[in-house]
């Protein structure tokens, strides 16, 4: 991977097994809109509830990512596509995965879950650039690197760019 | 009023004329809930647009009251009485007020009416203490008392604690 | 308590011990806005989630309530005293309890309390009247007085009006 | 354009111009979060808010769609691609414009541009299918057919599948 500009597909057949997060969401009122399902917008919440559980699985806090490293991770990019509408009161699971990692850049990828019946009702990915306060670009430091090399089930984080 | 230490009632009938602002508010399909009307926190969030609103109509923005000053107004207390639901895509004006101020704590007051026929849907307060981005307690810089009293329709704005 | 037509002030030391519901809300990012802090409109929807663990722990679902009975809940009244800010993925504890009703009105009473330090950040009620799909007034049905009486830890439901 | 049944790519040379609709936005302090910028999800809230103008631009509104012609069309994908963070009170515009559609499916692009200098923030697109409040499948009438032709800027909106 040494010298590799460009983004890295993380193949799911890797050395160690990806690391896959499930948060349980339960959808609330304020969540609906009058066609009686939840409004689109609140996915983009659910994977924000993901991605950080994905972090505390990974033995850091965003919070603390912020607190203690000054780092960001603002969104580049968002998508989700929706197959069946969640409703008022289901429970629902969010899993999340690194699905690719750079050191200025990461790709997460969702799927949400009706526990009932296992029914995807959406999947999602949200790319982020890693910044400082200010917003400008920063480098990833080396342990947040490890460990989502570990989540992205990758050998060794060495090489990354 | 020299010398008050206790909150002041602004009488509608005061030297000066009270200041009202008017903002306009299109209901978004987002802010609808599945019993086909505005989700109740939702008004919150207008009252907001009124106030900031009014501030503006006084001459002075929150942004800069941020930026320039470091003065915040978190809320302490928020109130609503809803008396009839708004729809999705009515055209609705915030009404908004000083109700009563000192130096370290502003209420305002907000009345929301339906544009077609004038219908009153809601009337609701706000109570602000005045913070440094510290979240610390700070007095209001003469500036904004004096705009703040106008608004109010009080003659003078001296002797206010 | 027979032909009372006001609204009954539930007292603490009544004959049954009152329902209290304890919900867990972790902040969102979402939920946070500028000043650092949870933006005062979401106490609203966490309080929802209170009710509607409250409701759940009585033995019925609020989603049932809308289905089965076509009974709804609108507010009339919300209101919100915030003592302490919450903070982006605080652990928080929302303590819910039927503080008042009668067969055509509910009010529900909330606390707000962070996990770590048992601290109080804020304190509300909300106020329902019962209706139908077409949000015209109902009056609720039997099953729910007596629930709601449970919970109010009132001897019995009789005679309420 | 006959027996096409995939999609169609509107060429921006159409015969007749495109129509785009343009909505302006105030950044409410609700939608920013700690990072100091608007949280991403709402976006998709604003995006909502230009489809609605642009459906009234073309001289109907999607509250009467829902309610005269009982139909609804609830995303199957939505998303944005985010430039440069939106700040609290800016001024924003929202241009909409239809990109593609069949009689059962609209895609809507967006771009999010700041006033003051015409920077663009944002850009994303929607896909809806048409569906009636069941959310079963529905083909979209003739009127709405016409003026979706005429908004992409089509001759003629003769054989779409």
């Amino acid at each position: 991977m040494r010298g590799c500009a460009g983004i890295l597909k993380i193949p799911m057949s890797a050395h160690s097994k990806p690391v896959i997060s499930e948060s349980r969401i339960r959808v609330r009122y304020a969540e609906t809109d009058q066609m009686g399902v939840v409004y689109h917008s609140n996915h983009f919440i659910w994977f924000e509830v993901g991605r950080v559980d994905l972090l505390r699985q990974l033995g850091f806090t965003y919070k603390q990512m912020e607190k203690d490293d000054q780092l960001f991770i603002p969104l580049v990019d968002a998508r989700c596509r929706y197959k069946a509408p969640a409703l008022y009161d289901d429970e629902l699971i969010v899993r999340t995965h690194v699905r690719n990692f750079r050191e200025k850049l990461i790709v997460f990828g969702y799927e949400l879950v009706r526990t009932t019946d296992n029914l995807l009702l959406a999947e999602g990915e949200t790319t982020h650039v890693i910044t400082g306060s200010d917003l400008k670009p920063r480098t990833l430091p080396e342990k947040y690197i490890e460990a989502l090399a570990g989540a992205a089930g990758r050998p060794h984080a060495s090489g990354i760019k």
